[in-house]
């Protein structure tokens, strides 16, 4: 399946989370045999373009689509974790979000100095969860040059970010206008 | 890697979430790259066995093995969501877990009835969370009759539980005793 087929099973709420919010929802893309695989096989042969030794996947919609890459790959997966999740010490970042405030984690064990992480995640919009993420990961040692989305609301300028913060950004599909 | 060697690679926590709990915990079992794709292969074996038409997977270190199984076996994965996470009318359960209560919610569309969905989690316990995920996919015109997780911790009866349920229970690995 090209990245257009795939673009074709997304579904778009209106209203959600918020009024005058278009919610760009991948649980019809991920429900699709077909479709799921096909995502991760083009996600996982950017993140192996990219040189990734590990991949993150942020806490919830991150961990769909970035262990799959992983396994894919026969790479180890870490997972970014909302507060609390953890069950040893961890290093954390507090950041922005579109609709508020929230926490990211990690354990700082998890990763050796100096090995590529590749960042994985359904969507990029501001890519304040992104960034935070990278800062986490370069705060524990990783070199962090590559971060991959299914979905790109390119309007909203994250990419243009994370590439401000030395990070390529590449989507399989976008949504301008949003 | 066999189930053996993937055991090895699982960390036991102490005293997490509360005091007297001994925390199997996946993060090092996943962050190493042949233990996570082994795991991956193992499970997806066992549900193409149990004949898997969709899978099911736990929010939220359910979605890091199921949607991985999915994509292997070229099958749709759907998230069981915590509350509100989801964009569109949802069916949902209420449940009481091993450390307090919560709440399961599915979008009832992404099942068609009669499709036999296979559950995929990192442990089972109790069975709590397993037992409520059953119901709702069963309310939504799902065929349940395996749950596939990497940990069993048999002292729990969560195993016993699902049986009783019709489900048939496979694990990777269990700690008696926990």
């Amino acid at each position: 399946m090209t990245p257009d087929d795939l673009k074709a099973l997304v579904r778009t709420v209106p209203d959600f989370p918020e009024p005058g919010i278009l919610f760009r929802d991948i649980t019809t893309l991920i429900g699709h045999g077909a479709g799921l695989a096909a995502c991760v096989g083009h996600l996982a042969e950017r993140a192996r373009s990219g040189g990734a030794d590990l991949v993150a996947g942020m806490e919830a919609r991150g961990f769909i689509f970035g262990a799959a890459v992983a396994a894919r790959l026969e790479l180890g997966f870490l997972p970014v974790r909302k507060p609390g999740k953890l069950p040893v010490p961890t290093i954390g970042v507090d950041y922005a979000l579109e609709y508020g405030r929230d926490r990211l984690e990690i354990d700082p064990q998890a990763i050796r100095p100096g090995q590529n992480v590749v960042l994985v995640d359904d969507l990029i919009a501001t890519g304040g969860t992104a960034l935070a993420a990278a800062e986490l990961l370069r705060r524990a040692g990783a070199i962090v040059t590559h971060a991959l989305f299914v979905i790109d609301l390119p309007d909203l300028h994250g990419a243009a970010r994370l590439r401000d913060a030395g990070i390529k950004v590449e989507a399989l599909m976008d949504f301008p206008g949003h």
